[in-house]
């Protein structure tokens, strides 16, 4: 389904399907609840997505992209004029416990099981490559290993994400500002 | 069973146990594996343990306050000569890595489902109020909030534990070293 209507559909579907995912659970979710929340029928369903797995497979895609994307923000944090570092890091922390948070039962699909596992080592390989490149400038202490700063930020960042964004005990920005205040330190040289 | 000669053969059934746990799994391990293994008869077994089950329990939880035992070195980090709290820091966190690396099927067990929730939570707590007693001896920064803190350090070594222990890829002393050379600057004043 090519052209801009068959794309907003499309669009229509994934919020859809998004939004009943996070409330009923993607098991509780049946593909008539779906349609209807888009205003669609259930054969139109079926122009865009073979079945509700598919769709919930794209969701995860996507999702998995953005996340890749705010772990690359590390890249841009090393071009940071010295005073913003901080401000960079913990920002970009902010970002991401919101992206977990708005989306608690993505991310609780998305890092499940061998999924799961697979993100988790991807986003951290991400964040070790820009330790390793801001080593290179001369920003991240020489003497931290890159890919398990990496993985300690990583489980750090998901274990609080399920702690306190679930039960909303905590804000994202209590979060980011207080895993950058705990990470950078040691991080930094 | 009272007296010195049955402390000894519970202690025999319980380190044969461990043994066969690690080496099979608990499902995988049966009564007679045990006793055969601490040189005992079936009809023994039970004059020390109901079951399979209560003897898992009592590993589990002698492992548990070896665990909580390790956590609590915090306090006494407070009380370091400040050239000396780095090194025992990091003496404190090999210790616990050789823990749970020793005690791989344990700490699968231990910290998994609900138990596991349960302890890593304890574990944060224990740490968490050392965090908070070297708050007010001024060893601590005061901008850190212990519980976040504490959290976020038990996950990255959960996480490091299962990754690189499981596998033998990194050494206890090599995770130990960089756990606390990654948190210890975050966390200190």
């Amino acid at each position: 389904m090519a052209g801009v209507k068959g794309e907003t559909t499309r669009a229509r579907l994934l919020a859809s399907a998004e939004e009943r995912f996070a409330a009923q659970g993607y098991h509780g979710t049946t593909v008539s609840q779906i349609v209807a929340g888009a205003g669609l029928t259930q054969a139109s369903f079926y122009l865009y997505f073979p079945s509700k797995e598919e769709l919930m497979n794209e969701l995860l895609r996507r999702f998995e992209d953005r996340i890749r994307e705010l772990g690359n923000a590390g890249e841009e944090a090393g071009r940071q004029p010295d005073g913003k570092l901080e401000a960079f890091a913990t920002h970009s922390l902010i970002a991401m416990f919101k992206l977990l948070g708005e989306n608690l039962n993505l991310t609780r699909i998305a890092l499940q099981g061998a999924a799961g596992e697979r993100i988790r080592l991807e986003l951290a390989r991400g964040v070790a490559d820009n330790l390793r490149l801001n080593q290179s400038r001369g920003v991240v202490s020489p003497e931290i290993e890159p890919g398990l700063a990496a993985e300690s930020l990583v489980a750090a960042v998901e274990y609080l994400a399920y702690r306190y964004l679930m039960n909303g005990e905590r804000s994202v920005e209590e979060l980011g500002n207080q895993a950058a205040r705990l990470f950078l330190r040691g991080i930094l040289k």
